[in-house]
C-alpha cells in the first residue's frame, strides 16, 4: 500500500545522522564521524546508585506517576544553578523547560516560531540535526558569515533587515561543527543588534563545560540586556546522552509556548531520568566528573592535532578548539568533494563528516567535521594516519 | 518584548489539560478529571530493582551512550509480543518503533502525513491531547459518528469520500473519552473500508490490559488485510507513565517516516527507561501486576456506578464499561453547559471533564468524562455525591 507522505517528510531524509550512526557500529571503523561523549566519561556508577537512591524514596510512587509538562522541580532548580556558572540569571520563575534531550529544544523554538516559508538565521555552519529540524518546519534557514571572532555582526544584521527571520540559531561555545567560540565582545554584538530588531536568539550551549583550555566566555544570554535569548543546555555531554535530558532557560513567554508544544508531544521528560539528574548534580557530582574527563578530551585532541600535523595533506587548514568534541577542517585549493569520497575512506575502515551536510546552502564542499571524544590516542593516531594517507592520494590523483 | 508566534500556537493554549494537572494539585479536591493509573498499582519497588540490574550490567554504559532512534532492541522484542495478545502480527521485523510515551505516536503520525488544512477523521468524541496535537499541524479534524457497535461506518465511508483524510485516528477499546469498545465486526468493517480507500489509520490502544469484564477483542489492526494500520501501545496505564515508554508497530514505510521525526526531536527514548522496561516484561512481571490491578480498577468502577445510581439526576444516561479508565455521560433533554458549570463544581471540591473539549466540532455541551482510576472507592462515593447534588440543583435550577 502506498501512502501520500506530508510535505515536510521530503525535506526530512534523515539521512546524514543515520549513516552515521551505522557506521559507528562496525566495529574496525575508526570513527571521527560521530559526536558521543567519552564512554570512559560516563559515571555508570554513580547513576545506578542514585537510581537505587531515587527510586527507594517513600514518595518514589510520583516518579512513576504523570508529571508537570514544565519539569520536575528540583531538575529545574539544578539546571539553573549550572547556567549560573556562565552567567545565566534567571529572569523570571517560570522561565525553565525541562527538555527530553537539548535538540527537543530546538524543535519547541521551531514549533513555538515557525510558519512554512519562515527564515532562520544560523551561522554558517552549523549544527546538522538543527538544519534538518528547520527542514521539518519546512522553513528555510540562512547562513550568516563566521569571522575570527565569532559571527560576522555586519552580516548578521544585513541578514535581519534582508530576511526578517524569525529567530537566530547558535552554537556560541565549542561550536557543532567547528569547535570556535565566540568572543564577549562579539556576543555583546549580537545580544544588542538581535534586541535591536527584537529578533529571538536560541543559544545551544551542550559543550561550554568541556573546556579543556583557554579563559571561560559567559553565555551570550548573559550579555543580552533584553530578554530575547533563549538560553538551551544538555546533560548529554557531562553526565549521559542515553538519558536524555536537557533544559531550556529564557523568555518565559517563549518558556510557556515550549511547554505547550512539548505537552503535545512527548508530555513530560521522562520522571526517573529528571530525578536521577537531579540527584546527580545536588550531590556536587557532576563538576568533579567533568573536570576528570576534561583531561581525557585535551590528550584526544591534542592527538588528533598531532595527528593533523604528521599525516594530514599541506592543504588542510583546520581549527584547534579549547574544549567540545570537533575539529573541523577544509582542503583549501583543491577541489575534493568530501561527501562522494565519504565511502572510500569508510572502505579504509576509517569515518568523518562531509563538511557540507552543515551548510545551509549546501556549500562546503571541501570540509570535514572530524569527533575526537570517542576514539582512544592509539585509534587517533591510526585513522588520522588513514585519513591523511587517503586524502594525500586524493589530492595527488586531482592534480595528475 | 513582544515576539510573533506560529500560527499552530494560536490553535494550541494548552488550558484544557493543564487545567486539569492544576486542579489535580489540590488535595481537598475530589478529582474524576484526570487520566491517571490508580498510584497503588505502580510497582515502585520492581522498578527499583530492575534500574539496580540493568545500570548494574557489564554493558550498563551502554544505556547511558546515545542509542538509535527506533528503540532499544529487547524492548521492540517486547513491546511485539504485548502486541501480539490482541492479535498484532509483525509483517515487516522494521514495523516497530519505541515511543517517548503513547501520545508522541500521534505527533510523529501527524508530522509524517498532515500538511497544513489536511483532514483528520476521528471518533466523535475523541481523544482530548490527539485533538489539540491535530490542531498543532494546522489540520481540521472531523468526526465520524459513533454507533453502539462502535464507529458508524456508513458515516466513515461518506466522511472519507467527502473530506479525503490523511488518515483515521481511533481509540476502539476502552476509548477515551467513553470507555466504550468496538465490536470485532465493526473493526472488520473499518478495516475493510479503509483499506478499500488507502486510508492508513492510527489505532491508539493503551488501555486494552485493563480489561476486568467481558471478552477480549482483537485488535483493529488483526483485522486488517491491507498493511495500513499502525498499532500504538503505552506502557503509561500498565506499567508507569512517569517513564514514558510506548510503541507504534506498523507499516514499514510509515514507521521509518515517523522515525525520522522522532530523530528531530528527541533522537531517541530514554535508554534506561526503555531498559527497565524491556526488563520487566522479560521478567513476566507485567502481566500478573496488571492482573493484581483489575479487581482494583473494577472495584472503582462499580463504586461509580453505584454513586451515579445513588446521587446523579435521572436525566444523567452513561456509559459502563468493562475496562479502562473512564465512563462517560450526558445529562440528556438539560440545557446544563458543563464548560461553564465546572467551577462551580470545584468550589464544592468535586471536578470533572467537561465532554465538550473532546469533540472535533465543540459539540457535546451537556456531556462529561468521569475517570474512577485514581480515587478509593470511599472518595468516589463522597464525590459522586457531591457531583450529583451539585447537578441536581443546577437542574433545578434550569427548570425553574
Amino acid at each position: 500500500m502506498q501512502f501520500t507522505f506530508s510535505d515536510r517528510m521530503a525535506n526530512m531524509n534523515g539521512t546524514a545522522t543515520r549513516e552515521i550512526f551505522k557506521l559507528l557500529s562496525r566495529p574496525e571503523i575508526i570513527s571521527f564521524a560521530g559526536g558521543l561523549p567519552a564512554t570512559e566519561a560516563l559515571p555508570t556508577q554513580a547513576v545506578q546508585e542514585i537510581a537505587q537512591d531515587v527510586l527507594g524514596r517513600d514518595d518514589a510512587f510520583r516518579l512513576l506517576q504523570y508529571g508537570t509538562t514544565e519539569g520536575y522541580a528540583p531538575l529545574q532548580d539544578e539546571a539553573v544553578k549550572l547556567a549560573q556558572a556562565f552567567g545565566v540569571q534567571l529572569r523570571d520563575t517560570s522561565s525553565v523547560l525541562i527538555l527530553s534531550g537539548g535538540q527537543q529544544g530546538i524543535d519547541l523554538m521551531c514549533k513555538s516560531f515557525l510558519n512554512k516559508g519562515d527564515v532562520v538565521l544560523v551561522e554558517d555552519p552549523t549544527y546538522l540535526a538543527a538544519l534538518q529540524i528547520f527542514h521539518s518546519y519546512e522553513a528555510v534557514a540562512i547562513g550568516v558569515h563566521a569571522c575570527n571572532e565569532g559571527l560576522d555582526t555586519d552580516d548578521l544584521e544585513q541578514k535581519i533587515q534582508t530576511y526578517k527571520p524569525k529567530f537566530l540559531y547558535t552554537v556560541p561555545t565549542f561550536s557543532n561543527p567547528t569547535g570556535k567560540t565566540y568572543t564577549a565582545e562579539n556576543r555583546v554584538q549580537i545580544a544588542r543588534i538581535t534586541a535591536k530588531y527584537g529578533l529571538p536568539v536560541l543559544e545551544d550551549d551542550p559543550y561550554a563545560r568541556l573546556r579543556f583550555s583557554g579563559e571561560k566566555v559567559n553565555a551570550l544570554y548573559s550579555f543580552a540586556q533584553e530578554d530575547n535569548v533563549v538560553y538551551q543546555m544538555s546533560f548529554s555531554k557531562i553526565l549521559s546522552p542515553g538519558l536524555r535530558v536537557g533544559a531550556a532557560i529564557g523568555n518565559a513567554d517563549v518558556i510557556r509556548k515550549m511547554a505547550v508544544g512539548k505537552q503535545g508531544t512527548d508530555l513530560h521528560t521522562s520522571l526517573p531520568a529528571q530525578a536521577v539528574t537531579a540527584e546527580y548534580c545536588r550531590r556536587g557530582l557532576l563538576e568533579p566528573s567533568v573536570q576528570k574527563s576534561l583531561p581525557l578530551y585535551h590528550a584526544r585532541k591534542q592527538a588528533m592535532m598531532r595527528g593533523i600535523e604528521r599525516y594530514m595533506p599541506a592543504e588542510f587548514t583546520h581549527t584547534d578548539p579549547d574544549g567540545g568534541l570537533f575539529v573541523w577542517g577544509a582542503f583549501e585549493g583543491t577541489r575534493l568533494d568530501t561527501q562522494a569520497l565519504l565511502h572510500k575512506a569508510v572502505a579504509r575502515n576509517v569515518a568523518y563528516i562531509q563538511g557540507n551536510v552543515f551548510y545551509a546552502d549546501g556549500g562546503g564542499a571541501n570540509t570535514v567535521r572530524l569527533n575526537y571524544s570517542n576514539a582512544s590516542e592509539q585509534k587517533i593516531d591510526e585513522g588520522m594516519r588513514a585519513l591523511g594517507t587517503f586524502f594525500k592520494e586524493e589530492i595527488a590523483k586531482e592534480r595528475k
